[in-house]
C-alpha cells in the first residue's frame, strides 16, 4: 500500500488523515471515508514527508489556490517565490507553478523548499518549451517526452497534477466543428489539440492513462484532471464538447479509483451565474463526488480588470453548491501576468469567497470568526475589529488616512450619529 | 391623476413608460402594467421634467445605486459633487444623498441641478441634524420637524426617499428584548427608535403614514420603505425583528398602492449566502412583488476593506434571485467615508454583479456586450477588448505597464503560448 486512498479502504488511520481531520474540525472517520470513496483527497507528494498535509474535498474547508510563475515575457524567478510566499501569506491553501519562462526545474525545485504549502503543476507546459527548444515546435513532442516530464515532476515532490486526459482524437473533432466562439482556452488543452490535429494521434495521457496511474501511484501525487475544453466566454458555457469532456474524465475518475490514485476534477471557466449549479451538481454525479476544483467561474466577461471581483462572486456560488476548491483569479487576468500585489488581492477575494460558502455550512469553526468581528465591531473596538479584519494593514491603512476628528469610538462615515453608539446610549438610558 | 401608478392603471402609455421602455428594449405595455400593479417603479420627481425617467423593478435590467454625501468629520461639498458625477459617470443608475455635513440644503440642491439621474435622500438624517441644533438633542424631533423636511426634499425635486415607516413601539421593543449581537445598525432606524423609547410614542411616519402618502402623491416621489432593523451582522440575519418589519412594511405597500403612490422596498444587509434567495422570494410575496432594493447583501462579516466584493457577491446573487436595485458599498464601508476613487470602484463593482444576474435573464441587451468583447479576445483585437472593457482605463493602464515583449497580439500572462493564438495557427494549418 503505497496512497492514502489504499490505506483508507483498508481502514487505516493515517497520521496524514488524522492531522487533516483535526486541522478541519472533523472527525478522522469522517475524512478516511471521504478518502476511501475518492471524495476527498490528500495532496501531499510520499518524498515530501516534512510537510503538513491538506485535505481536499466533500464536508471540509473550501480550498484556495494561487497561480504563480513566469512567463516568457516577464521572467524573473525570485519575484516569483517571493509572489509565492505572498499568496501562502495572504491564506493560499495551495500553490501552481505554472511558469513558462527561464529554468522551469530550478523554479520548481525552489519554491518546493522554500515554500511549505502543496504544489500544483502542469507537466504539459514544460514538455511543449522542451520541444519547442529541441525539436523545434511544440506538436514535435513525444510521447516518452510527456511522461519524462511528468514523472521528474513527481521525483522532485509535486503534490498534484493537471493533466489533460479527457482531450481525445473525438473531442478535438468536436469543438473544431462546433465553431465556439472561444475554441480552447487551456493552455495544455492548446498543446494537446495541437498535437493531436498535427500527428493524427490520440492524446497519450488518454491512451497511456495506466502508465499515469502507475506514476501517480507511486508518488502518491494527486491527478488533477484538466478541464482543457472548459469555455473561454459566455456564449460557449456548458456547451457540448464542455460537457463530452466532463463524461470522459468521469470515465477517468473510476478508472483511477480502480487503481487506488486519488483524483480531483477541473471546472469551468466563464459561466453565467444562474449555471453554475447545474455544472457543479454535474461533476459530482458524473465523477461520482469526486472533488471539484473550479477555475473562477466568471460569471462575465466585460469585467477585465476587475476579474478577481468576477471570479469570487463565482466562486462563492460554486462552493456554496458543492465545490471544494476554488481556483484565485487575479485582477490582471485576461490582460497581464500578475505583480505581487495582484497575487495578494486575488488570494484575499478568493478566500472571501470561500469563506462565504464555508458559512453557509454552518459550522462553529467558520462562523465564529464573523460573530467575533461583529462583537467588536458591537463593542466599538478597532484594534480587535482590525486584528480579525482578513486584512488587517489594509482596515488600519483607511482607518488612519480617515480618523473621527472628534470620537475616536466611531468612524468617518456616519460620526457622531454613529448607529451602534446612539444605540447603546439610549438603550443604557433607558434601563 | 397625478402619479404615474395612476395613469398606468387607466391604461394610459405615459411618455414616461415609452421612454423607459425603449431604454429596457421591452414593450411599453410591459412597463406599463408593472407601474399599474406595483412591480415596477419610475423614479422621477414631477417637478424634475427635464431628467431622462428612470425604470426600476421586474423584468428590467436590474439598476445600481450609488451613496455620496458629507459626514460632520469629512464635509467638502464640492468634493460629494466630484463623487456624484463619478459615480454618474462609472454607470450608477441612482445617487442618494445621505450628507449629515455643512449646510445640507445647499449641498441636495446643488447635486439636484447638476447631476441629471435620480437621487433619493433619507429626510430622518436632516431631521435629527436639525432637531440637535435647535432642540438640543435627535429625541427631541417633532412630527412637524419630520413631514416639513420631507415636504422641503420633496419639493426640491428629490425623486425618492427613504422612510422607516416599519419601526413600531412594538417592533423597538422585540429588537431591544432580543438582544441582537449588533442591534439596530440603520442610522435613520436609530434616530427613530431612540425617538420612539425616549417620548414612549408611535413612529410619526408609520401613525401618519396616510399624510406621507398625500405628500409622496403630489410630487410623484416613490416611497423607498426602508429597513431599519436590517440585520448588521451574520449572526442577526434573517430573524424575527427584520421579518417582523417586512410584514408591516408589506402592509403599507398595499396602504400606498391604494392611495395610488409607488413604493419599493428595501432589504438586507447582512446575510449569509444561502439565505439571500430566501429574503428575494419572501420580500416578493409579502410585499406583492414591490421592487427590492438591497444593500448589499454582505455575505460575511470578516472583510472591512472589501466589503464592495462582499457586497457583489450578494448582490449579484440576490439579483439572480430576483432583486431589482442593488446598493452599492464602497471598500471603505465600515471603516471611513469613502473617497473618489472608492466611490468609482464600489459603483463598477456593483455593476459588475448587476450585470452578471442580467445575464441570466438571457436578453439580448445583455448578452451581447459579453458576446461583443470575446468576439474581440478571439481576434486578439486589445484596442477592442479595451473599448468593451467595463473600465477600459484600468485595462489599458495594466497593459502598458506589462506590455508583451515580442508579440503584439498577445498578452505577458501566456506570451508566444497563447491559446487562442496557437489554436488559431493549428486549426488554420489543418483546413
Amino acid at each position: 500500500m503505497t496512497t492514502q486512498m489504499e490505506f483508507a479502504r483498508r481502514g487505516v488511520l493515517t497520521e496524514e488523515v488524522k492531522t487533516i481531520a483535526a486541522a478541519e474540525g472533523v472527525p478522522p472517520e469522517f475524512v478516511m471515508r471521504g478518502v476511501a470513496e475518492g471524495r476527498i483527497v490528500v495532496t501531499r507528494n510520499l518524498v515530501r514527508r516534512e510537510m503538513k498535509p491538506l485535505g481536499i474535498g466533500e464536508g471540509l474547508r473550501v480550498k484556495v489556490n494561487a497561480n504563480i510563475g513566469t512567463s516568457k515575457d516577464i521572467c524573473d524567478p525570485d519575484r516569483e517565490l517571493e509572489k509565492a510566499k505572498a499568496a501562502m501569506e495572504s491564506g493560499a491553501d495551495t500553490l501552481m507553478d505554472l511558469s513558462t519562462g527561464g529554468d522551469l526545474d530550478a523554479i520548481r525545485r525552489r519554491i518546493l523548499k522554500e515554500v511549505p504549502i502543496a504544489l500544483g503543476t502542469v507537466p504539459i507546459y514544460q514538455v511543449a518549451i522542451e520541444a519547442q527548444e529541441k525539436h523545434g515546435a511544440i506538436v514535435n513532442m513525444t510521447e516518452d517526452d510527456i511522461f519524462n516530464v511528468i514523472e521528474r515532476h513527481m521525483k522532485d515532490g509535486v503534490d498534484f497534477i493537471t493533466v489533460h486526459c479527457g482531450i481525445t482524437r473525438e473531442s478535438v473533432r468536436r469543438v473544431i466543428e462546433r465553431k465556439r466562439l472561444l475554441g480552447v482556452v487551456s493552455r495544455g488543452g492548446t498543446f494537446l489539440t495541437a498535437w493531436i490535429l498535427k500527428n493524427e494521434k490520440e492524446n497519450p495521457l488518454y491512451s497511456n492513462f495506466e502508465y499515469l496511474l502507475e506514476l501517480a501511484k507511486d508518488y502518491d501525487v494527486v491527478l488533477s484532471l484538466g478541464d482543457g475544453l472548459r469555455p473561454g466566454c459566455i456564449s460557449d458555457a456548458t456547451d457540448s464538447p464542455q460537457i463530452q469532456e466532463l463524461l470522459i474524465i468521469g470515465e477517468l475518475v473510476e478508472r483511477a479509483r480502480k487503481a487506488g490514485v486519488q483524483t480531483m476534477v477541473e471546472g469551468p471557466g466563464h459561466v453565467p451565474l444562474d449555471q453554475i449549479e447545474a455544472n457543479v451538481k454535474l461533476e459530482k454525479s458524473i465523477c461520482a463526488g469526486a472533488p471539484f476544483y473550479v477555475l473562477g467561474p466568471l460569471v462575465t466577461d466585460v469585467a477585465p480588470g476587475y476579474d478577481h471581483i468576477v471570479g469570487a462572486i463565482g466562486g462563492a456560488v460554486a462552493a456554496m453548491a458543492g465545490a471544494d476548491y476554488l481556483c484565485y483569479v487575479t485582477p490582471t487576468e485576461h490582460i497581464a501576468l500578475p505583480d505581487l500585489e495582484d497575487v495578494r488581492e486575488g488570494v484575499i477575494v478568493a478566500k472571501i469567497a470561500a469563506h462565504a460558502a464555508d458559512l453557509t455550512r454552518r459550522r462553529e469553526s467558520s462562523l465564529s470568526w464573523d460573530y467575533s468581528i461583529s462583537k467588536a465591531r458591537a463593542d466599538l473596538n478597532w484594534e480587535e475589529q482590525i486584528r480579525l479584519a482578513i486584512n488587517p494593514e489594509k482596515v488600519r491603512k483607511i482607518r488612519e488616512l480617515r480618523y473621527p476628528k472628534k470620537i475616536e469610538e466611531v468612524c468617518t462615515m456616519c460620526g457622531e450619529f454613529c448607529a451602534i453608539k446612539l444605540l447603546k446610549e439610549y438603550t443604557r438610558a433607558e434601563h
